[in-house]
């Protein structure tokens, strides 16, 4: 017996980063034991502040690819994309119409999305919060895992539902904020947090030779300027990822660190060897199953097809509620 | 070979009123023998101000068996019911994600809406031109006939579509105005538009004792207080009503007036007379079709059909131009 149904969603960003991994898919893996898990990859969204479309298609494929090859499973989880359920439109523009206006004008993140593009502030940038409370609703999911960034969303879709309901009757349902608290992950630089737009990434796919070049261009402690500095791992980046990938070698690796016993380049080298071997199943599965491009689409469209069996009910309920003819 | 085709819209009000005939329907009814024609009735639009809906569905029939029974023929034209056909909420989806805000907020109607309900300013509610737009594109109209308080809207679809097209490449029909002039149908208290929710209408469906019921409250020449004073039929509602119904009397029927030959009874019972009778044809037909609840809901049905043929091709086309995988 599952716990319940969980519904998570990612806009189609093309391939992952070990930032991506450690931030979500890792928990994606993992709550399948647990729960009925839907994941989408949420393509109506990224038109909220895309113009140039063009790799919409391309970056859907790699996200997926990856996802799958990380240990999503589609015969666990419904997996699939966001525009092949059209009834989330539907519902969208249902929802719209229970909205108050001042609800969305009030969130954080419109504030933070018009200051970051106040050339693109379109009427679905302002709705991001009602298309994202109808894909969870669809799904009538009872959990949803978010960071603490995303929590007033779900707050958001919370509201809506009793506002719903309360108005049309008890239909969707009210899901539940599954806190969960992400590594931050920082980028190559070490001051950022890793993103594909700064290029301080490793991606998830990267090549044993590719994972070495990242890494050896990583910052470690600033301070210890020469060989012979003691280091201190508690500030050093490449530290931290010791700790995600070199689980057995961490506690020698710190004291190494600190006694002066082994230099930055050496302990950079550990670390890509360490990342290279633990993604190495990894890379295996994306590679074969990349070489049917066929294989992944097929699996989204189960995946689709799955998901509007759901949809399809939801949506139903919800139009017989509200007295559509 | 018909001249294009026209998409237009109406809410779902109900029995239709005498106002509603000579501003809306017999025009729709005409346009068929020159136009490939697509009539909708837009229950969803009706969400963005409703709150109580449990009358949509009645609505709807009672207002498609009107016109139906007024002329607008389903073998000439499609007529149907906007959430029949979900791709509508597709494109509504879609085409907020390319409308600026400030295109929507500046709209002179919704700054009105806001005004008439301001507690219920919703985000469908501000959307209420990009449904619109949605509405008319998708089914690839390229009349709309509006009259002056909707210029703005189309001006505003018209725009959309430039917009989109930019971006990404042609695909959308920009839709001509085509200005119709409606007459200023007045109810029956003389000061307001005839309007069911002012309770000054007289309804189509109405039987003749009805229809000389209401026509006897009708406000005249307020200045004409005796039966031997002359009347002003310029200033009076009943023979503006006299001009719609009474065609062949209305001169000899303004002269009287004008020589207190006739008194107000006597010709609002001329006027009520002319009406039941020039209703008459309608009333039959509609009671017909009445007696079958079924028939139009069939008639819809084939209607939502047919246009979800034109809708599937547009959304097609729209998501492989936009780039959704």
């Amino acid at each position: 017996m599952k716990k319940g149904r969980v519904f998570s969603g990612a806009r189609p960003t093309g391939r992952q980063h070990i930032g991506n991994y450690l931030g979500a898919i890792q928990n994606y893996v993992a709550l399948q034991e647990e729960y009925e898990c839907v994941y989408c990859v949420v393509d109506l969204h990224a038109l909220t502040t895309l113009t140039d479309t063009d790799k919409l298609r391309a970056n859907t494929e790699e996200m997926a690819l990856d996802w799958l090859a990380a240990g999503m499973d589609p015969q666990k989880s419904i997996i699939f994309v966001q525009s092949h359920v059209p009834q989330v439109t539907e519902l969208h523009t249902i929802l719209s119409m229970v909205t108050p206006m001042g609800w969305l004008t009030r969130l954080p993140t419109f504030k933070e999305k018009i200051r970051i593009q106040p050339d693109n502030v379109n009427y679905g940038l302002l709705g991001y919060p009602v298309l994202m409370a109808a894909d969870i609703t669809l799904y009538k999911a009872d959990s949803v895992p978010v960071g603490e960034d995303q929590a007033p969303h779900l707050e958001f879709t919370r509201e809506i539902v009793r506002r719903f309901n309360f108005h049309f009757g008890p239909v969707l349902v009210e899901p539940q904020m599954k806190l969960t608290p992400f590594p931050r992950v920082m980028g190559l630089d070490g001051v950022n947090k890793m993103s594909k737009s700064l290029d301080n990434h490793i991606e998830l796919a990267s090549s044993p030779e590719e994972i070495e070049r990242r890494v050896m261009t990583m910052v470690t402690d600033p301070q210890r300027r020469y060989r012979t500095d003691p280091g201190r791992p508690e500030v050093c980046n490449v530290f931290a990822f010791h700790g995600f990938f070199s689980p057995k070698e961490v506690e020698a690796i710190e004291s190494e660190c600190k006694g002066a016993l082994v230099g930055c380049v050496d302990c950079k080298r550990a670390l890509a060897r360490n990342l290279a071997q633990s993604l190495a199943p990894f890379r295996e599965k994306r590679a074969e199953m990349a070489r049917d491009p066929d294989l992944v689409w097929e699996i989204l469209r189960d995946g689709a097809a799955r998901a509007s069996l759901i949809a399809q009910e939801t949506i139903a309920e919800v139009k017989q509620k509200v007295g559509l003819p």
